[in-house]
């Protein structure tokens, strides 16, 4: 388990320095970047197999994309074919090179006939000191 | 700005001990814990004083509240009356502790007639290795 490092001073509402081994340092949220609450409805019987591609997109650009603040993805308790993901850019850049990442398109591809329903609905923070870290820790 | 803590070895999925001068060290995520997601819907005429009183108790329960593990609230960009928050708690208990807590009956009880509709949806993670981390930087 890494130590992790104080946070930067300024700019760093949704940044993740505290890293584990093999992360990536994150980009200070910018003025143009994202932050969306993405709701997936996938169909039943493809549920367990979105799940895994899911969760494996959402470890590898947390781990190697620095303008991917958060990816954290959840399912409901009572409707588990209804999933949530908060998903933050640093900036429309860091969105742009996430959209066109190895990994997104694999995820893309591989669930598009999973997906009955999709909403990106994009947030804006209601207090800009209340901040949020995202990581992977195996 | 303070430095970092390292993260506990174990059971800390959404443990926050990532901590500011004056907040309080978390609890870990214990079996029966909450992740929720809750939409509340704001009539418009008291959307601005509805988002002063849930920034407040917001920060109060992240500074002083042990097994409040995140409290991030967002409103959407199209629809800034719609807000969703996410909370999580490390146990039943601490949920009791914090529905009685004095800072979250005043909200309550401030805000009841500003609230048109309002869905508590619990959640569960699809991957526990993504961790988050939710505190106050002032």
């Amino acid at each position: 388990m890494a130590t992790a490092t104080s946070l930067p001073a300024q700019n760093t509402h949704t940044t993740n320095n505290n890293i584990e081994p093999g992360q990536t340092v994150k980009l200070p949220m910018e003025p143009d970047g994202i932050i969306r609450l993405s709701r997936v409805e996938v169909y039943p019987e493809y549920i367990d197999e979105y799940l895994d591609m899911a969760a494996e997109v959402g470890r590898i650009s947390l781990i190697t994309e620095p303008g991917v603040l958060t990816m954290y993805a959840l399912a409901e308790k009572e409707h588990p074919c209804i999933i949530t993901i908060l998903e933050t850019y640093a900036s429309q850049e860091a969105y742009r090179s996430h959209i066109a990442s190895e990994h997104f398109q694999k995820y893309k591809r591989g669930t598009l006939h999973m997906v009955k329903d999709l909403r990106l609905v994009d947030q804006t923070e209601i207090n800009r000191v209340n901040r949020i870290i995202n990581f992977i820790s195996e």
